[in-house]
């Protein structure tokens, strides 16, 4: 079997970690060990990384250091915040959207099945929006009690919301607003404290941070309390001893992200771009699902492929030529399930669909030979030959 | 102000990270970045580490690898184990002790409160050892659907259960064994296989590995579901992204803490009886804190000092002469109420307490520079002069 120079657009997925933040991780990794709970010296120095970082975060975000609560990513985030207001009585019925990541949807399946929380899905339109109206009417008759958690931008299919519009309902009618942004920050500028947000969750590893450290924003810190109860730390809102080289990997990982964040936004829309050109040219029966415009997620794009012979072989026959993409959530990938996302779009389940996701250390020359991969496998798939 | 070489006797907080275990997470740092849950070749790579590093972790551990998992920390370990049986609804009662650490207290407290679970606990003799005629009685009246959580070792004072006893009891009698092994993984030869013991949370940064991964030990791999929903990681048991670097560090961190394990028990047992006899020599007025014994944790000693003038200040000396160590549990210290352990005790409150707790790097000579400081602080105290 040849080698291939071996071409990444899944960072959707997870991002390669940033050289700058793997050695900012590695010198703490060297230098300081101690516990930040502990009040003797060695403990202090990982103390002041700690709250360093959370006060470079909060910067960066908008927000106070009392707002960031860290957590060990995305999906604990979600579940923090979205498990805790219902435990604490504050919230009975919860507003989302069928086309959510697993961690906003399965945390609720299971709040209704358990604890009998009211959920409401909304109905989307064919690019996965959400109807504002019918959130409306529904907060209208009943909006006491009630959380709206709708994320900012879609994993899968890069359709997004408006979290200003959104939030401003919400907060008329009295409801929490939480927003899954594990796609957003880091590659948006949101200014927490002037968005209508109450809660809001995010993930290092998707903007070129490391894996296991994220955060959940908490609006004037208040949280409904703890998912992980034990020890002291995060201000009793996260037990467990803090994972100090994946803070500051975090914190330094942001601080790039959002340093150049307009120069990295206009890289990837033109890789975007291109890579949408060049799809229409070379594979004319392609469609894209979810939103395309300007107005989605500038990191996605999700193209709905022609039939294929064996759908399931696709991606492989992809990662055989070099090719790494997604078939959707790689979440759920291992599952094997396929996407519920595009599921509920209604697309036809005979054609397959991949996701190409986009970062700054990607280039034009992988988008080109990418689009080439791809169209050669859809027009002609012989079977792979091993020898 | 002089500076002095600093000693670090808080190993029971957190220990320093082995150079070996850096030198393979930078490694996964520089090397892999890619999803463990995507099916394409980087996802693969990063795939296979994680599922080496359990492999590596359950031949260690005498258990199978579908047994062993991937949690933050040991506190995360300790809530998804609690949490879950209890909400599937396989736990009514609970019986532990009012010294296990506050990861199980506190979380037992809140399943009392909020979940309605029965809470027992158990009396226990003046060197924290729980009464096991008073478990048998208990379980004897009402073992179904019982759980019993009690550590291994004591964190603060050393003492310890027999796993082997504790768990034969519970499962003569049809109740599930927890223990809380965090003090005692990479430390101890436990082979799960051979212990009647259902559950236990482990640590990473207690054995030289990195901070923020655990892993929680489920026997047969029945666990009772996830505490963190989303996608499909662990076998449906814990969803969000893997902490790649983190899990292989402490498959890394607990290989060369086995493999050694003879000597390092050897080594550590010699500080801590030399620490004993010295402060014994020197701090005659003092007493010991649970159980000193051989029988006892090999890196704890917990030393009941002779009356201070003011006793918060003391810990601030010592540090000032260049001793870390902790007065209690790191991970409450930062509450600044006192170790919840030597209250139930029922020890003096006039009369502080301090944890000298050791490592396999610890020297000899830090020891005894250790009691030095300690004695001259306890014996004649004036205030510290900034200059």
């Amino acid at each position: 079997m040849k080698t291939h120079p071996r071409i990444y657009l899944d960072n959707a997925a997870t991002t390669p970690l940033d050289p700058e933040v793997a050695a900012v991780m590695k010198e703490v990794m060297d230098r300081c060990f101690g516990n930040p709970s502990s009040t003797h010296a060695f403990g202090r120095e990982a103390r002041t990384l700690v709250e360093r970082a959370r006060k470079t975060m909060a910067e960066l975000m908008g927000c106070s250091p009392g707002e960031i609560c860290f957590t060990s990513g995305g999906t604990e985030a979600d579940n923090m915040i979205l498990r805790t207001v219902v435990r604490a009585g504050q919230v009975r019925k919860i507003i989302t959207s069928p086309l959510e990541h697993h961690a906003v949807l399965h945390t609720v399946e299971e709040l209704h099945e358990k604890d009998g929380v009211e959920v409401v899905f909304l109905p989307t339109d064919t690019e996965g929006r959400p109807d504002l109206n019918f959130l409306e009417k529904e907060l209208h008759h009943d909006g006491n009690r009630t959380l709206v958690s709708l994320m900012h931008a879609n994993n899968e299919i890069g359709t997004m919301i408006n979290l200003a519009e959104v939030g401003y309902l919400a907060r008329q009618h009295g409801a929490h607003f939480h927003s899954d942004t594990v796609q957003t920050v880091g590659h948006y500028s949101l200014t927490f404290k002037d968005l209508p947000l109450d809660f809001a969750a995010a993930s290092a590893h998707k903007f070129h941070g490391p894996k296991g450290v994220g955060f959940a924003y908490l609006r004037g810190g208040k949280a409904c309390g703890p998912l992980i109860t034990g020890g002291a730390q995060e201000r009793n809102l996260r037990a467990g001893t803090e994972n100090v080289y994946g803070i500051v990997g975090m914190a330094k990982a942001l601080e790039l992200a959002l340093s150049a964040r307009a120069d990295h936004e206009n890289h990837i829309r033109s890789l975007k771009n291109r890579a949408l050109e060049k799809i229409r040219e070379n594979i004319p029966e392609a469609e894209f699902n979810g939103d395309i415009s300007e107005d989605s997620l500038y990191t996605v794009l999700n193209v709905l492929l022609p039939e294929f012979p064996d759908p399931d072989m696709l991606l492989f026959r992809l990662d055989i030529e070099g090719l790494a993409v997604s078939g959707g959530s790689a979440c759920s990938s291992g599952s094997h399930k396929g996407s519920h996302v595009i599921r509920a779009l209604g697309k036809s389940s005979q054609r397959p669909s991949v996701r190409l996701s986009f970062s700054r250390m990607n280039t034009m020359e992988e988008v080109d030979c990418a689009v080439d991969i791809l169209a050669r496998v859809v027009h002609n798939a012989p079977q792979p030959h091993f020898s």
